[in-house]
């Protein structure tokens, strides 16, 4: 990462958790956290806690009968005490909320991004990532860990004689990581404390072969520049490739 | 138990998961199962698997104001793949279902019963009851898991004086077990094959004085005998007494 | 009643209204309240007013379609004022209240507890439980009288040829009371007044038989005893022994 | 009636049920249905029958607040077998229909009509209209009796010293009745039978002086001509006026 | 008019616009005013700005299938700044309010009221009317505006041969316009600001033969009498004759 | 732009309009479009068509109270018929979409993003922006004419003396446009045609000073390089520069 170091110089950034600023938290995948479904993994970035899980039904939504293709579909979720304040069930406000909608749609496109919706056919993979403890990063972790749990329930499938190649229907592997500008400084990863006092914040998904899918930046308190896009985006580049790294060594376990 | 010997007599009656008629599951109840709540429980009563988490608020609803009095309330809800065909979300949908509420007003009820709201005082206690994975029982599960969950915020209350004393605000403890009538046999603690099945099934909630907080017996396919009623009933005290060592050996550890 | 009398002895009790311990409200059961449904009933135990209509209808829920098996549901409400302070409505508040979704779950449950939905056959009959007004007991109320319109309902489809015997698809009557601890004594059918400082409230349903459909005891105040659980069941007896021949003598008329 | 003689001419009609064109229905009112609200009434129209209940509040919405003024409103409702087909409710459904806002308004508005906002003071009167059996005409059923509902709850108030003088707050007595053309002739309150095939139909409420306070006519299947208006409203005119004398006489009564 | 000039006598009434009492406001109906729908129209009635579509669709909803007949409907919405208050989106509240239903219902009657079902055939159209900015007569300028829109739409239909003749399912052409009693004077077509201190307020739809297709006249303030409603019903078809004069004038461009 | 020459070398690219890769579509910002709102604005980008108001109000949502702050938000809509085929309202389906909800947000942000929230003190402005025709980038061009509404809500604002000076509150201009990758061609402002097939669209917000403040790149049908990236970016900030010069050329205009 040479444009990293040349950025910072000889500054030292001390993160109040001790990571460099291109270091990304421990990751932990667990799969088959669950029984019942397909896929069903538990992705621990630092103290951020995803629970993901993938549904496979051998049909399509209605709209998309006799189309030949398939479809992938997710839904976002934070339990009531993910968070340090407790906060009220979208159920029980009777309305799902913008921020939910939004996360829930951009992991959808990120797993549609790298499935061959012809080779999957008319079924449908539905993913749930339900965020048991959350502190910062809970929608690209949710991308990271809905990948494996797609993964396993495509491999389910194909076991179960629903789709012949599980590799064919997957085009590339996807992760997804945050990185942010804090206090004027490109960091990777950020936790909740450093999310919150950040001037950017942007979440960036990209494939196994360095491509992006998804790329969302954001700047409430300060724009951002081109340079600083450019740092950020190597840095996203590192951490994507390390997470793909943990996606692998999870999906070879058995 | 030798009313159930008595009313089995020699029959030899083989449940399909190996266990005796009056047999709980296994149980195991982790503390501290996530950081942010004043409470965090996670309970397995077999592989029904239910995160139950308390959050501690220094003030009552408005409708509670200037009682001198406290309130426990609690929610329930399923995770959508916590079954093995997945379930839309309440949110989704936009209303709780019918189930979801009633679960969740029986949880409340029995968490209240056993409560000092004057010793309390004006604080609430909020319980969160999310299944992870659902093989029946879940309700009662949640309320044994709960209890656990609210002795800790409570006890988090006291070390950051919000209340004087938490073993003043508890009056006993309470668990809560499900028996049913599968095939004409009496059994304690039905996993979701069992319970799919029964002619009767009964959610059982009781305190460590082996009174009775909330009883619901539902007769959909054969109403039961008084005689039933009563085995069910000395079952459910035998697993009640067991759930409830479970929570003290639990409540013990630090 | 000999456990009753037992149980308090010589002590004198007296009940707001005059009633003895074990002694019901009046019961009025009027068939044929209005013209349009194919049952429709007014049960009045004493100020407690339910209007209960029942709905044929020759064909199932499309989940229940090609079972060969019908259909038995129900709906609870109370108008805006039934009660002393006037309720809103769910409809303006736009949701159903968990109260309303659980009783109408009960009493679905209660009705279905004694219908061979083989001989009913794929057809639906729908219960509509209006409070008009409310003095306690509503969902017993509603449980006693629903059954009356039911009974009516399958007359009146046998007559049109929905189904051949109406007697056939009815396995045996049903009848539901409440019974409850006031100041430590068990009572039979309290009206608001009693109900309200219940310390244990129980709402129990049984057939002719005298078998139990459906029982449901809460203590909200103070836990409940196996010997007051016997007392308050004995009570219940009494009182749905009572309510089902006032059942019987109203389907007798024409 | 001399122009309604005029225009049928020696036309002899015969409407279904044995009634002139200009002829009411049966009218009954009942006050004091139930006993909790202020106001309740019971009005059949024929056979449709509406529960009109008032409910009296020493207090305005808060919109309405420091005003000096007080506010009337009402809601309509039908119970789902009021009906030959059942309705769904509209709490199921999560929203209220069109049809019943538009009653519910028109109800308000009637009532409001006819009451001195300053002589109410800063108080509230709330009218529900719940439809129990609907033949036709049930929202100018709900109208007429809804403000015999209205006196009650305002002498209530008087008697408890919420008002002064109840008289002073009611500027004049108000009703409606449906009138509309079928097969070409002007007819006065039809049921459901006449109401369903009208060409023409309008609702009319007036003062005890005669005015208007509402009108509403609708022609779904065929224009009206100013004629044909004319002799609606007398028709109209002429049964506002027995409505009046029926709610004077139920008033008159202790 | 000589009916209005008796009525005023000598009195000189000057309208804050300096229009006199039977004088419309200034109209403009610019057709094509977007590309997308069927009939599009922009009507402008003074300040009020109501933009009229016309959705044709060659099918009909599920309840009218197999009728030979057609369907139209309409939908009336607010922007949120078309008043000088900001009101909240209905989408946003989650419910549509009582005002915007029944304003989508009389328009939708109301054109109903001059379209021959059997000679649309199975075919539907949706009239959706969003007011830009309202300065009263928002309901009137839509149902005016609408009907423009709709002989659009089937123009275009009969173009692309889904109906026959266009001319044949119109039966005539309908136009509304609101009058009011301001000041104990009849005025026609009432801004915001007469219409608010308006004592009687009415909705006049008419078609071309000048006969009445709705009718809504509303006393809150004070009741009307006959004459006045006779003086206002002249009023109101003086305006709807020149209304239809501007849709036609507008039509008859190409 | 010398990139985006190299890139597409000799090659020549008809794009279906007629325009160049690099070439906005015609714009046309009309100010005062509406009387009542603070600001309104209707922008015009080829066919695509939004209406945007900006409310002022001299408080802030509680949340925000004593804050010092002010606060900026945005509301998303796109009328019935904007499209070629209907969508359903939001307020019928009862809850807002999640598109809607996501651009809604984008919407708020990029606003949020140049304002000084200290300077604005508490008061709050509401964007409203309401599609009448849709034909691609609709979210972008409801930023530039949100900005637009924006400023002259504030120069409303200081007039009347509700801030100091609203070029204190503004830190700079905010516009937005839609860059895409069709047929493997990066292109600049994508009417819906592009849109709806390109591989790669991105939505890029900037300020005067060209730094970002949102970044929106989406792949659904095909990952994208860093060197696309580079030169939709590069498309984007030229873009950008011209919408800002349409913005203070309508907002020189008096």
């Amino acid at each position: 990462m040479v444009e990293i170091k040349d950025m910072l110089g000889d500054r030292f950034i001390t993160r109040y958790d001790g990571r460099k600023v291109d270091e990304l938290r421990p990751v932990r995948i667990t799969r088959h956290f669950t029984d019942a479904p397909e896929g069903s993994v538990l992705i621990e970035c630092g103290s951020t806690r995803v629970m993901c899980t993938a549904t496979f039904t051998p049909s399509v939504p209605r709209w998309r009968k006799d189309s030949g293709l398939g479809w992938v579909t997710a839904e976002y979720a934070m339990l009531p005490r993910a968070t340090s304040e407790r906060t009220d069930r979208d159920s029980v406000r009777g309305r799902i909320g913008g921020r939910t909608h939004e996360i829930s749609r951009l992991i959808g496109r990120c797993l549609r991004g790298i499935i061959d919706m012809k080779a999957l056919g008319e079924n449908q993979i539905q993913l749930d990532c339900d965020v048991l403890q959350a502190d910062g990063g809970t929608r690209t972790a949710s991308v990271t860990g809905a990948y494996v749990a797609l993964v396993d329930a495509l491999r389910w499938a194909e076991e179960h004689h629903h789709i012949k190649f599980a590799d064919k229907v997957i085009k590339d592997c996807v992760s997804a990581v945050s990185v942010g500008i804090v206090d004027g400084t490109p960091m990777l990863d950020l936790p909740y404390l450093e999310d919150s006092q950040a001037m950017t914040d942007m979440n960036v998904a990209m494939t196994g072969a360095g491509e992006f899918i998804e790329l969302q930046g954001t700047a409430e308190h300060r724009p951002f520049t081109r340079d600083e896009l450019d740092t950020l985006l190597d840095l996203a580049a590192k951490g994507n490739k390390e997470l793909q790294t943990a996606q692998r060594a999870a999906l070879a376990q058995d």
